[in-house]
């Protein structure tokens, strides 16, 4: 549908080849140069919709005309057309357009000494979250035809990255995604969009595998469940969730938290050597194939965390036995990733099923890697000493101009079987370039160990409104995440790819909003734990949290990276940095002392 | 690969946006525009190669330099360049090249009244017919990605169209291709490049359906044999090939001759509703789901034409048996056909599972269909006077300026379900489009009638070479053959689509040397049945016929369209029109007169 609204159009032309014209293309069209459309209409080869109108102006007036665009049956289209005619419509719907933006946006507004993290964090680092969250990967050329539905991994990840800016959209996501785990526990790697709960087949069925093209499980898929639902439950108080009742994919139904406890037992049912969990079909890292029996270091992190979340939560119910059962397993657990996946000074990457270690210091290639590093804090796995040590190795060894690398050095002559990053030029995509993804890990684990300084300069290598002057390096707009950035070793380091559509809007939002700021709640109340750079003197946060409006203001004389003097809520004294949710009225003035 | 021999190298670029420039297109390349390449190598994006060489000619000098590009590893590529240093080598493979294609050619000259008939017989339409015999739709855009192997159906048609000039490559390409039949005696719907005979999978495993996206047999593949072998044994007299065992493509060996009998059977065990052979997956009209106990016309044809193939080859082997057997099925099925097929003035194209018949005279849509009666004609189901009258029927309603429509009318409002033409525009492909392929067969039926006029005149309509003065409204080298022509319910009548890797090439080509030049080989000699305009008064056609040089003169002094007066070899004359091999010698002097 292509219509003109409040002007008359005065020539069209439907044929794209008609409107370029020959040996042309969108640079020049011939149309457009001669200033006519030749009235061709298109019949099986490109189409095109082009109006024009002619408008004769008097000195001094102007005219105001609607030039439409969409998809409808043809008496749909002409009532659409006929609403437009009164073309002041088109400023109501304007402005009811950005309200429902502002309505969203508002529920978080920071303003830090950082006119680059405020562009981003208040305006469009969180509208490409919701972007992301409305279109997962579907709208994008990139993967047009690969994705036939929701990537399970990639969509649990975008929620968390507007949790703290629309909770309940958030809910209706995470219920969805929860009806797409198997009742054995593991997540379909694709969800249809046509997605029918407890109808569905799955990769055990051939009709699924023909349908997706997805032949197994993977490692992680179901694991992502634990940091959205717990930020989810943390932000909203909404602790009855646990309880309710959603069904699984396949057959049957169960409540959320048993849902939760089905994802545990999937990784439990599926360990590889040296009881480790197997890295299956493919980890996070989907160029990572480990072999039938070979393990996953980042996988083991994640079932780590997910442990801890459930501890947390069976605390909350009470359920002792599943607390225990929850204990007795991280520690278990925590035994043989220290025997196994420490390597020295370092986290290994995996173990492959022919007990090839992957990411051992000393490997001439891919010796040292980002996420089992960032993981092992995020995870709670590391103490401070062990986090500081390894992130100092990471800022030494992986992070560049640019960010952090994947992993170093890239693979040229030493990859194993399935290291199918080799497919890809040395400093590209999972060959050592610097997947923008996990910067927000990275910023979120040196944040989390206090190193504020740290945090923000992974943030501002990376971060698009910084990259403004170097757009001809980036090849990118300057106010959206891509998912890769070309690093040390391509002669075109600090190129960027596929925009837009990609984890990085939700795990930097989140390595910013729970990192940088340090707004953690938990289920009874919120943390503030800001890690900022020395130099910030002040800052002030506008949040919503469970229907209060928080004014924060952190005031940090000493130019500290992180830490609590004095926390006052509506002049109250609280104890530590917390914030028991209690304590809250309609609105609240906040002030931390660093 | 990209390399310059003969010059130096001045300046080279790879990088294809640095080469065209912003904004630009191949239309105006910056680099071209400049005159200077600037040296941007490609990493990650998309490449090209150009070089630039710097020449300074004295006033009357000539220099001479080759450009190279191929696809090899740096050892071999070094070698290959350095072999093209001495330019002068290129003039001697330019030569053994020329002569490569002209002792192809050469096996067929005709010199005709018509120049654009002699253009394409002689040299364009029995190149096309070479290049889609070696890529069948390999090297396709228009296919890419859809076709990862040999279409059987195609790729046995394809073969056709070179047997005259070549047959013992011909000879390979029938092996293998029999060597794709499964031991039931269907075909593979898509053959591997990496075809191992004995050992594939096929269309009830699921492997095969992954690999190749076929979920089932088609009902024509493996009859697409009988024509194809038939003309390679008749032409070549190789009967001995009948006897020679061939794998089956997935377990298994037998003769050709029982490849042949099971191709057959095949059919006969997939019968649909009326005793007549299932549509199954689809006919050679792809477009045509009549469901699974639905039964295709054409495919009955087809069949029926086998049985007479059979009887040929039982009679030569002297099988009785088999000969009786043959016999008596093509009598079985003739009167399936009669009395299901036949509806008062035309064949119908099949009847759905539902019992809903397709092609019906009447009908608001779809009432005549061109192959089944072009086929009943080939197939020697219809005598002459049948024959006549169903193609002045196709003529009267199917014919147009650019060939005989598919069908007509075509699908708007009243397509069955399984009418899958519908998703074209009217006029477009198998929608009653030209689908021009089927040209092929309605110039070999009107030929086999006698008719050479009609003949002719279906040729011209839609021989690429006629149309150089409407390139504009073909949009097509006018030297290629076409998949198809929009017709007469298109804006763009004339338009032809999807060049060069088509069936059409093999098809018209039969047409025009079996049918309009009349060579028609059997097992023991040559027929020479001309069916030409009655304007020709004479033509000649020099012609390689197993090891023998055939001159043929024909003359025409009373304008007619077919027939034979008097047949003399080396001065012997002949009895009625045939030649037997044996009175054949190195070279021989043939006078025909019409």
């Amino acid at each position: 549908m292509f219509a003109l609204a409040g002007a008359k159009v005065s020539a069209y032309c439907g044929d794209r080849a008609a409107f370029l014209g020959k040996y042309r293309d969108y640079g020049n069209p011939l149309s457009v140069e001669k200033g006519k459309l030749d009235g061709t209409l298109n019949y099986n080869l490109n189409p095109c919709g082009a109006l024009q109108t002619t408008l004769e102006l008097a000195p001094g007036k102007s005219a105001e005309f609607v030039f439409i665009l969409g998809q409808k049956r043809e008496a749909q289209a002409k009532e659409i057309i006929a609403r437009y005619e009164n073309v002041a419509i088109t400023e109501k719907e304007i402005a009811e357009l950005k309200k429902y933006w502002h309505s969203k946006l508002e529920n978080l507004k920071v303003d830090t000494p950082d006119d680059n993290f405020n562009n981003m964090i208040n305006t469009w680092n969180a509208y490409q979250c919701f972007i992301t969250f409305v279109w997962s990967r579907a709208a994008s050329l990139v993967y047009s035809g690969l994705r036939n539905g929701y990537g399970y991994r990639d969509t649990v990840q975008d929620i968390q990255g507007i949790i703290h800016l629309d909770p309940e959209m958030a809910l209706e996501k995470i219920k969805f995604m929860i009806s797409a785990q198997v009742n054995h526990g593991g997540a379909l790697p694709l969800v249809k969009y046509s997605h029918n709960p407890g109808k569905e087949d799955k990769p055990e069925d051939e009709s699924y595998r023909r349908d997706t093209g997805h032949p197994s499980y993977r490692a992680d898929d179901a694991l992502w469940l634990f940091p959205t639902v717990w930020k989810y439950i943390a932000e909203t108080g909404n602790t009855k969730l646990l309880d309710e009742v959603i069904p699984y994919a396949d057959s049957g139904q169960d409540t959320l938290f048993n849902h939760l406890k089905k994802a545990i037992d999937f990784s439990l049912n599926n360990l590889g050597i040296h009881g480790l969990p197997a890295g299956l079909h493919a980890d996070w890292n989907d160029c990572l194939r480990l072999g039938a029996k070979g393990v996953s270091v980042f996988v083991a992190l994640q079932l780590y965390y997910g442990f801890e979340i459930m501890i947390r939560f069976a605390k909350f119910k009470k359920d002792s036995a599943t607390e225990k059962e929850m204990n007795d397993l991280k520690v278990h657990f925590g035994k043989i990733i220290e025997e196994r996946c420490w390597d020295k000074d370092r986290f290994i990457r995996g173990i492959t099923e022919n007990d090839v270690v992957v990411g051992k210091g000393g490997d001439p290639e891919a010796s040292l890697w980002l996420n089992p590093q960032s993981w092992a804090v995020i995870s709670g796995y590391a103490d401070e000493a062990r986090g500081k040590q390894i992130l100092d190795l990471v800022h030494k060894e992986l992070n560049t101009k640019y960010g952090a690398r994947l992993m170093s050095p890239a693979y040229r002559k030493h990859a194993f079987d399935g290291a199918l990053a080799l497919l890809f030029n040395p400093s590209t995509k999972e060959n050592g370039g610097i997947f923008l993804q996990t910067q927000g890990w990275i910023i979120l684990a040196e944040a989390l160990l206090g190193r504020g300084g740290r945090a923000m300069e992974y943030y501002l290598e990376s971060c698009p409104a910084a990259q403004n002057e170097i757009a001809d390096t980036r090849l990118m707009e300057p106010y959206a995440y891509s998912q890769f950035t070309e690093s040390v070793d391509s002669p075109f380091e600090g190129r960027s790819h596929v925009h837009w559509l990609t984890g990085t809007a939700s795990t930097v939002m989140v390595g910013c909003v729970e990192g940088i700021l340090g707004l953690r709640p938990d289920l009874e109340g919120l943390r503030l734990s800001p890690a900022v750079p020395a130099s910030w003197k002040s800052f002030t946060i506008e949040k919503c949290f469970r229907g209060s409006k928080l004014k924060i203001k952190v005031n940090n004389p000493d130019g500290r990276e992180s830490g609590c003097k004095k926390l006052t809520v509506n002049g109250a004294a609280m104890e530590g940095n917390y914030i028991p949710a209690g304590v809250l009225k309609a609105e609240n003035e906040i002030v931390l002392e660093m």
